[in-house]
């Protein structure tokens, strides 16, 4: 069992989120330890010594964020030595190298930053490899309990450089073996459907458990295996993963660290497509998720961002008549776009957007806004060499969601030409 | 005080972040009430009763959040019922609400949607304004418990639909005056400078705090004044106001729920000036954010994405020969750029941006990657009628950081230019 425990102001007046807390019950979960509670505290010596002691004694492990700066609100450090009846100390490496740090840039050290490089005596010191304060592990009650700063880039830095690898030895040493983790990500196919076509996939699969989220328009199907074997885990994992690809088919459209921008790329790249856009209700967020990954120069040429109608006709050469008969939310005006795009950047292929974003209310009753379409109506097309096809989709939801969803939908018509 | 428990195996677990918290704590803290905790625990009855126990006896309020829908997994209804030594039994009202619903859709109701409408025998029902689960509010060791679901959009609409009047009345009763809260937005200036602008405010200004948060890259400073006198806080806040302005300016864009592409659209709205893009290595997301709001029709026509060189070329009109002297990210291309993105829409002005967005390790030898100059710069420029001015900057961070950079920079030039 494994408790977290972030310890900051900030956090409990609802300032941040504790982004912090999910970075560490995922990867805890992941590796094998299964997280009992949460817990967010105030900068208060006895609301941190006693939420200490109670998490202490419900887990084995506890990860604790927060309080390790250089201000007098900082005290999370001196909350521990106390727990263990020890004097703070600065940690020799940890000081020599803030030393270093400072004396580059010129500025002077004060009596403050002092605090900040400090450990309990007899903790084992946890190098910063991305900030000045260290962490740190002390024992008590029976509990490992670490400490981490509580900016998040120095956090996961520690956590991933020390911690986990504390995490996995202490794991191997008592005989618990490693859990097979495996998430896919899902395009074009809503939560319930997936639910139903994966009802049963872990029938025959001892210590599996499988969790879903929903990152609109993706979903996330996770599996997890904790059997008491590390090979067979992993032996599993490649089952399910062949099982739930014969389930779900060309829905997923990868795995963990693959973002859809990343898949869409590199199905672009290996057919030697390249694509350029012409949206208009997205205003470029199609564009500006094709290109968040580096590197999609090598196939995304770029594109025109078609918001108003006289943008449509002057710069893609779409068709005033078009407009006027079809309205700019149709697929007359999308295959017009589309092939406009095409045209103007030499690309192999061009998609388009154009679409009604809402909300209800700012429905233009000019023919611009497509006033005669419901909120969520938007219309493609792909424009290649061959042809120009169109399709058009109703999507739920807010403005942003519906933006979401039309950019999503697409890089998918581009990714599904590429392939 | 107040304190907020989470229940879930998905929070736990870190599946999703606990954005319920955040949203309640700070709702807690702008209300006057001081949130000493914040908890996530398992769906396990025995885990959510001891939470309960403890958080009662701490806290005057406390607001749970999950475990209230139709699933055996869903414990929250019958551990409160067991809490209080009460039998679970439907909501009448509930109960019809849901029914009718189904009916319309029609859905057949099974017996676990019946689970979803129950109450604690003698709790105050909370009707759900946005979905079937009604929230509920019993009172243990002179604590007030709200229920509420763990679905975000229905959470919040309880929320604020009936438990923030309950908890205004309850503090009117008990004669606590209404905090003044507003919170600046702040683009421009850098977190240490704000800080330092900002020394003492709050000096003679009795009851007041001064929170900071960074939401890259803008900055927000939040007021809240809990002094005994409701009108008098109003009073101060307005003090505070102008004193802050004279201290940040013009870095100032907004307060509150206004957005900067909302200010932006205002400024260009109230002008009369409509605008055009050119984005580069952006992709296209500073439109995506000029057009997030609704109504951006009203001033902004669209523009070109021009990733690649020859689109710049061929669609901007950016001459072969400044590209070849001056390279792609450079001042002379910005301006080229503008000027044509502003020819090709008929904009009253255009602004372009083009830089290195990183990582270093994908910048490209060619020319277009702008292999020459550092990660992080970025060239923009401004044409309108009378001149095109053109402006450099160097921006810190990874990729994402410095598009989004780079994206509020070009449109917060459009801003300045139309006030």
């Amino acid at each position: 069992m494994a408790a977290i425990l972030a310890i900051g102001d900030e956090v409990l007046r609802g300032e941040i989120t504790n982004t912090n807390s999910t970075f560490l019950a995922e990867r805890l979960f992941d590796a094998g330890l299964d997280v009992c509670e949460q817990r967010v505290v105030a900068d208060e010596a006895a609301d941190m010594r006693r939420a200490l002691e109670e998490l202490a004694h419900r887990a084995a492990v506890v990860v604790v964020t927060g309080g390790l700066g250089p201000t007098e609100d900082d005290r999370t450090v001196d909350v521990a030595a106390e727990l263990l009846g020890v004097e703070a100390e600065p940690h020799s490496a940890s000081l020599e190298a803030m030393k270093k740090r400072f004396a580059a840039h010129g500025f002077e050290l004060t009596p403050n930053n002092l605090r900040q490089v400090r450990v309990p005596q007899g903790a084992e010191a946890l190098p910063n490899g991305a900030g000045i304060a260290p962490g740190f592990v002390v024992h008590f009650a029976g509990c490992a309990i670490y400490f981490l700063p509580g900016i998040p880039r120095e956090m996961e830095r520690i956590y991933l450089d020390h911690v986990a690898p504390r995490l996995r030895a202490q794991m191997a040493a008592q005989g618990v073996p490693v859990a097979a983790v495996r998430t896919w990500h899902v395009y074009g196919m809503g939560e319930s459907h997936i639910d139903h076509r994966l009802a049963k996939l872990l029938e025959d699969i001892p210590h599996a458990t499988l969790h879903f989220r929903t990152d609109a328009p993706e979903n996330h199907v996770k599996v997890v295996i904790r059997g008491s074997d590390t090979a067979k885990n992993q032996e599993l994992l490649g089952q399910v993963d062949r099982d739930l690809r014969k389930r779900i088919g060309a829905g997923i459209y990868g795995t963990d660290n693959e973002t859809f921008a990343l898949v869409v790329g590199q199905a672009l790249r290996t057919s030697g497509t390249t694509l350029a856009l012409a949206e208009s209700c997205t205003g470029g967020e199609a564009g500006q998720m094709i290109t968040s990954e580096p590197g999609a120069s090598d196939f995304f040429l770029g594109g025109v961002v078609a918001y108003s109608n006289d943008v449509k006709i002057n710069v893609l050469g779409v068709k005033a008549a078009t407009i006027a008969e079809s309205g700019a939310v149709s697929e007359p005006c999308a295959k017009e776009m589309a092939e406009g795009a095409r045209r103007v950047t030499g690309a192999t292929i061009a998609v388009s957007i154009t679409g009604v974003a809402g909300p209800a209310k700012e429905r233009d009753p000019s023919p611009s806004g497509g006033s005669d379409k419901p909120v969520g109506t938007v219309c493609f097309a792909l424009a290649s060499a061959k042809s120009t096809k169109a399709v058009s989709k109703l999507f739920s939801g807010d403005r942003a969601r519906i933006r979401r969803a039309a950019a999503y939908f697409a890089l998918d018509l581009a990714r599904r030409h590429s392939q």
